[in-house]
């Protein structure tokens, strides 16, 4: 009664390169039940003498510096993405085609019509798939979806949320190069949209449902950054801040707002619900509480209350410590690993699939064409996918 | 060396009735260098006898049914209206036009065309007036005034604010009647962009400046009610909540929102201004404290500091008791009542008047507009005023 | 149906003079129907000129500089003492001989043996009698008994309280001298024990039922100050901190803490309560709030509900705003007013009397005594008096 | 250049084998540049299924059911000790008499006088030893120790602490069995004392230096529990709550609680130092925050800091992910790993050592003592042992 082996293959060995290695080494050991076990087969990057050095460090067995000759490699069951978003399309197409199952990073990719042949590849070769939107998976995240499942809020009518970090402020900052190429238009797609807003679209849309249409506004706020390609000073080309307000499809109003110059926020993704009978609050910062009033408490007991997700019935929690012992950032990417391997026991879609946030990524763009036109705009999404 | 009295004429009884009542009798307690003292001379509003019992109970030394008897009596310095907002033009000019000082509660008017002729009229008569904005007072949001204008947060790139309540979501509440007209389109002339938004606003150009062009979306939940006036079920004519994005003429991005169907929020007002430097947070409902963000700060020790507003070298707060020890809602108008005095003393205009009341009725006014056409607009407002 | 007057008289014009006096002149305005209408007749103290500003200011229609004729004087009907403890005796048993009505700022002597005349005069007088205990009416604290005397709590295992201050810590701050007496011990009595901890203990008896035994440990920093009567330095006899755990009577243990040397914590009066099904806590610095923990609630659900102690069916709270809207420190000496006068209509105590306030002299003497001895001590208190 | 193996031997595998187990297995990944490699090559416990299951699911690569059989296999460098407290001094000194390091879960034994040969025999061994008080190298902790080593709060006056947990409660719950030995004295040596309240004590001293004498008070809530090895009722020999204060060698006052009976904390760990500059709080719950206060920033912007203990400047941070990014509770035990494998390289003690651990339990001893003389106690520590 072994294990199946998942035999991975990652690309780029970043931030979340690491987020990612991580969540495959720890799998096994919290989740024990499951029948799948990742095997970390090669990883793949273009500077060979930090790959070897991630390689050794995380226990890939071998790496590659061409990413094309990893996918073709027949010992190689899943290819992972951990690339800036302009090399998604590529890999993920070449991944498929080759039959592999591919994870992703998140955003799908920088544009709509980018995402498009991406999804149909998938699709087309038959192979499991998912996003790596990864705030889903925090406990208490969790916990929110199944207290708003159990129509506990009843009707909606709020949602908002917003992604407040303040680490470009400096004008010294150059765009592109190690770190940075999230503030390279080209590498990226966009700014904050792409980058914080996505998340919020995916969190927000899970929970309360589809976009119907959306008005926002973005700016930049340094607009000439030296490039580390050209070493020159360019025109910026990302959105440094974005907020939009929206109609649900049933019919509740959003709000979100992000930005990279909110002194004093680091990651502050936040998200609060209001519905006719009661209202849920988190925020990323103090990620293992979750805020919930209920109107229907008798009138002199009622408040917010500070829920710390940290029981073993809350979602996850039974994998973890005992009560009052909290879990961090990395939890939330193991947890979408124990789903990713469940989903294939099961032999079912592990959620965000590629067609899921090919919808994410259609708000996104709505939202950027809205803000460039200072008009409404039809998302033209169909919730989930 | 006895005091000047400045002999009030209030017109309503209601909430606002109150606050202002209590403020005139509690200004010379704790404000005692002041030179005028206000004196209850009178109060006016239509059902005799409900007045007689108001006017008993806070000490006015005589009442009247009719406003424009009390406009005319002589031994009057100075008309306060805190009717519903279809009244306010009308009082208010009869008032300037007899020569009496006026105190108006906010908002100035149902609309920007109602408020100009009341603009028009207390300049024309030369006499002081001012409008209850009373949040600009609160300790707490004095000192954020102070620090922005010590030039600690440096260029502004972000200022949020809502002001959330929950009070109407049932459907069974009427439109119009006691304690209720501000579902009433007619007497409020809008629901909570001029209930509530109207705070906001003008805060916000107190503390950051002028407001460029918003774009804006209402909701009007509830689609009807039953009218007090009709007994009869009604089109609801007031919007139940309203997001705006817009510019500040300093450049920065803005973010408002507002709504009576937050569940879970009684009457929470927040604000939050991102600086290069620093950043500071308030919120109603725990109103002495100030957070504040100072990037400079050495990095191991950088925290958004919980400031309690109580010590004696802040805002007002000589006045009152020792550090720790909290003031409460009420405290704001007893502030705005001892700038009015001292505006008096000194022959200076009391912030914020009749004219720079008129630029946050234009920001409403463009708010609505622009949800109504969908479309951004330009508020053509100069702040301030 | 006019009201009947309360003709006050009142020794002391300092911090407690000013609450006090606010709260004769408020009570009227905000609790209406009471039968009974302060009237501030008298003033005393010793400095004359100060005396008659205070007079002025507050609206006193007389002063005197000897606080026995103004007990003797006819046209009185209450005597509210806002001396230095060492004053509350003498005070207190001449008003109750002259048959006034006594009101005693806390704590109600020095000691139990100078407490118990007064208790004995006020009783064999058969006058009106209360002392300024002032904490028990912040709504969230009246709230907090409403919920333990419901039995929401159900059995309570634990009693925490400290009461933290900070503006002390200074060498240089003398002894004595104006708003210093409490640095002297022979004008205070004790130090923290006798100016805070007497309150924690007051809330502590009246929530959780009488105090057992104590064991106890003070310390005084620094122990040399410039005393102002003498001009030099001389040992402070007060306690700067004071510790002490507990039994109630009850079964539950109890912690106490005190002290003027916490640096950051202005007036931090706080308590927790634990029950076998549900907890309390409160801290002044945010006084409209109370914390309440049920552990009914659903497990998913079940969190510490932050109440906001601001709507109209809470406690004290239909006399003033509306829903979210906060009171502050000095409503809490308005609430013990308006009690004071309804007991006076109804012909009952008014608690704290001066019975029960000599239970808290008591547990206060035998803290200090177990400090002093360095061993257990029993209280002898027998509560409610 | 490759890793020299740290050959592991584990004693149990309940709540505390598998935090040290996934300490032994994150280490390498997130601090490549130690020299040492955790290999976990046995574990041992008495349930020979459940131990293969165990084995299996975190990679052991062997397993005995007799501890002492590992403790002489020569594959193996360091015996970790996860056993229940009455088997520590019987495994600690056979691994030591047979050369290997030991690591052992806290507290080091139930007894001072069964701690002492342990300590003797590590030290006549020359063996490496630690004791896993691991919440010293939380972030947020060890900022705390940097900030108080650096001078910034000066002269200490305060300290206290607290550990509440409400897992107790119920009468229903028996003494002994699975995770249950808790409650068992005799497995146990005390209740709260030895597990909660030595936590406390360890980080405190380690903050704040050695304490001197006590003064206690304990209880126990339930007087008879049902033993799992009798299946009778039998008298409960722990303590469920113990509060005590007492005097550190610097002159600064401790406060110290902890109970099984604060219903509504889980696992609440707080502590706060007030010192004449500044002072520091933390709590476990919300891990990542270090509460600061300064009272040398300016007096208008002087407030509680929140610090987000998570920059890269930051102990042990620059390890994980991004500022805003959280830890969670098993990352002390990895850092704890780290520090101890670090100190290998350097040929150092990594403390707290099995001596430092000793002082610890005699401040326990001493608290136990107090508490059954209800007398001060003399603990007789010396700091840092």
């Amino acid at each position: 009664m072994s294990k199946k082996e998942l035999r991975i293959g990652l690309v780029g060995y970043g931030f979340m390169g690491r987020t990612h290695s991580n969540a495959y080494k720890r799998v096994g050991d919290f989740f024990p039940d499951l029948q799948y076990r990742p095997v970390l087969k090669a990883v793949s990057a273009r500077n060979a003498e930090r790959l070897e050095a991630f390689a050794k460090q995380w226990g890939y067995e071998s790496f590659e510096t061409d990413w094309r000759k990893m996918v073709q490699r027949t010992d190689i069951d899943a290819i992972d993405i951990c690339t800036p978003n302009d090399k998604h399309a590529e890999i993920a197409i070449a991944a498929a085609e080759a039959g592999k199952m591919v994870l992703c990073e998140k955003p799908l990719a920088r544009t709509v019509a980018e995402a498009q042949p991406m999804v149909d590849a998938v699709e087309k070769a038959g192979v499991a798939n998912t996003v790596w939107y990864n705030y889903r998976r925090i406990p208490a995240v969790t916990l929110a979806k199944q207290l708003i499942d159990a129509g506990k809020l009843g009707k909606i009518f709020h949602y908002r949320a917003n992604f407040l970090q303040d680490w470009t402020i400096s004008p010294e900052l150059p765009q592109g190069g190690e770190g940075l190429w999230r503030l390279d238009d080209n590498a990226a797609g966009s700014g904050v949209t792409g980058d914080l807003l996505a998340h919020c679209i995916d969190t927000a849309m899970w929970l309360n449902g589809g976009i119907k249409d959306v008005s926002a506004v973005t700016e930049t706020f340094i607009k000439e950054r030296v490039h580390t390609a050209s070493g020159k000073k360019q025109k910026v080309g990302i959105d440094d801040a974005c907020i939009f307000h929206c109609h649900f499809d049933n019919g509740s109003l959003g709000l979100f707002e992000s930005t990279r110059y909110a002194r004093g926020h680091k990651a502050l993704y936040t998200f609060e619900i209001n519905g006719q009978h009661a209202s849920i609050k988190w925020n990323l910062h103090d990620l293992n509480r979750l805020e919930y009033f209920d109107h229907r408490d008798d009138s002199l007991e009622r408040g917010w209350r500070s829920i710390h997700v940290t029981d073993g019935d809350m979602p996850y929690m039974d994998k973890w410590w005992v009560p009052g012992l909290s879990v961090g950032y990395e939890h939330s990417f193991v947890h979408q690993m124990a789903d990713f391997l469940q989903s294939l026991e099961e032999n079912k879609p592990c959620s965000p699939t590629f067609r899921e946030a090919q919808e994410t990524q259609k708000v996104c763009e709505a939202v950027l064409a809205s803000a460039a036109s200072k008009s409404w705009k039809e998302t033209g999404t169909s919730w989930p996918g």
